[in-house]
């Protein structure tokens, strides 16, 4: 493991995409939306996409010289035709597309199809947050890795869900989850660390209840979380996110382009409701009584979004660890690409 | 337990409500949507509350004489004032406006508060879903029982969460559930039966693991399902339907009027994507392709939304059953009430 300071590995980031022919205005908000997984806590969203997406670039499934373009619209509502650029600039259209309707027209929702991975969706979400619009994503991953519940097989995707809310406080509030009981970055570090999983994360390609990390990479599969009600949330992220964005589906068979997003975002201004300084001040206050509940002896009791908030202002200070197998394939990049790395 | 045929507890509770005040237009909705959550199974919000609401209805707390209404509105929100009638009746406006909204504007966001029980809210999202329209209910309960991930004590109500799309087929796609591991009534069902329940549903009041269905009647609370991503539900419910209604919380340490809702409702037209008959053609293959999923030995791969129709159709067959205690309550309401009973 190596500690990378946050601007090195930005600057770094910025001139890989560069290279490969992504506008300074892309590679910035791309390399922007890795950097701030990795500052959240969320490695497997983070800067080990350097060399994901550029194998992608070379592949041909990003395009970098596309943008994402409002193919239908009303004052409430935008379907955008991502024409497979980099997922993330995709989302940040349907965000801030969503935002303005929101502003104007108080409610909106916005979907994306063609649309390459977005990474973590709490990016979004939050950023919508913090322009005073409540944001909900339903969001499909067109590569199955998840059984439904009680079903054999993978069906969907880790179909992320996501809720933020604006706080008027330094507490975010922010859901941003895979609807499986874990995602499957997760099963990678205990592989990676060779160590045991819990007995109800995945199961072995015999449907067998396994505490064995490389089951997944052996015909094995992810568990929707919470039983049935995880599986409610995992297919109406399938059913909003890829179906009425007419993106591909999980059960649909077709492996190419690799994880690509059906993106599916609702908006709401506050003001159509309570009004924005009442529904800040309420949710703030609301926030910190949750902070302030006594706890299950050992434990903390935390608002979504905590963890993340913690996680940046130290990796902020710290720099950010980065494996050594990750980092020895960036350098290897780096150097097929010409981009110094110090 | 005694089988009582579906018409029969239908015109005894109609007559039921129309005794205290209600009107006949009021009462046979309410009386609908109580006899419907029996059919499909969710026997916790059925035709028991026929008692329960007549209580509320005699201690001040149900408005018959009162109708919801619009007090702030825009082409694609609107936000209603419950007035504290049925809890129903101003859920339904909530559902009849938001898809009146979301068919003319593509989208729409309605919220209500002033708001009595409303019972069962799969019964509003699958409505909207069979008029069209994709609906999605973030609801509150502001009467704390279930507590936070990690958390000791009631915090929040079992705020339920409900999504329903248009299917164009017979197979249902209605999530709706209790952000709570199960509902309050199943520790009730098991409480009545004297069986155990599983050592995931609720803690006793010090906080300890228990199967002692007895612990929520004495001091214990229930837990949100799938952990820290129930709570993220959780606590989205509570924003959604509470905060930004103007609606009590389950914090606020106010107790009257017992269980009322905060309600939130967003509402989407598929026509603003890929249009309705494409969604309805592409969900109805993609649910047939998840019932079609090979299942784990003894269980049943289900869609959500199965289990319901599949108890609709029988009860709808055999009548609806009802416990003896409940009967004998009922009978004993319409004796005060003048109501015959046959």
């Amino acid at each position: 493991m190596v500690v990378i300071p946050v601007e090195e590995l930005r600057e770094l980031g910025i001139k890989i995409f560069k290279a490969q022919g992504a506008s300074e205005e892309h590679a910035r908000f791309l390399v922007e939306t890795l950097v701030e997984a990795n500052l959240t806590g969320h490695d497997s969203h983070g800067v080990h996409y350097y060399v994901m997406y550029s194998q992608r670039i070379e592949e041909g499934h990003i395009k970098v010289d596309e943008e994402p373009v409002v193919v239908k619209e009303s004052p409430s509502s935008a379907f955008i035709d991502g024409r497979w650029t980099f997922g993330q600039v995709t989302a940040m259209k349907v965000a801030e597309t969503a935002v303005l309707k929101a502003r104007e027209h108080m409610v909106a929702a916005v979907g994306a199809y063609n649309c390459n991975h977005i990474g973590r969706i709490g990016y979004y979400t939050e950023w919508a947050a913090k322009h005073d619009i409540i944001a909900n994503f339903y969001v499909n991953v067109g590569h199955p890795a998840v059984s439904v519940h009680n079903g054999l097989g993978k069906a969907f995707g880790t179909n992320p869900f996501s809720v933020s809310v604006p706080t008027g406080s330094d507490t975010p509030f922010l859901v941003d989850y895979a609807t499986s009981v874990v995602a499957a970055g997760k099963v990678s570090v205990a592989r990676a660390k060779k160590s045991r999983i819990p007995r109800h994360w995945v199961r072995d390609r015999y449907g067998r209840v396994t505490d064995d990390p490389n089951a997944t990479l052996e015909g094995g599969w992810l568990l929707p979380f919470g039983d049935y009600k995880g599986q409610g949330l995992q297919m109406a992220s399938e059913l909003l996110g890829a179906v009425l964005t007419g993106s591909r589906t999980g059960l649909s068979g077709v492996t190419t382009p690799p994880s690509p997003n059906g993106v599916f975002m609702m908006a709401v201004n506050p003001e159509a409701f309570v009004g924005l300084d009442e529904f800040k001040g309420r949710t703030a206050e609301l926030l910190d009584r949750v902070k302030a509940l006594p706890a299950v002896a050992g434990e903390r009791v935390m608002v979504p979004g905590e963890p993340e908030k913690e996680s940046k202002e130290r990796r902020l200070r710290e720099g950010i660890p980065v494996p050594d197998s990750t980092w020895d394939a960036i350098r290897a990049l780096c150097g097929r690409l010409g981009v110094e790395v110090k």
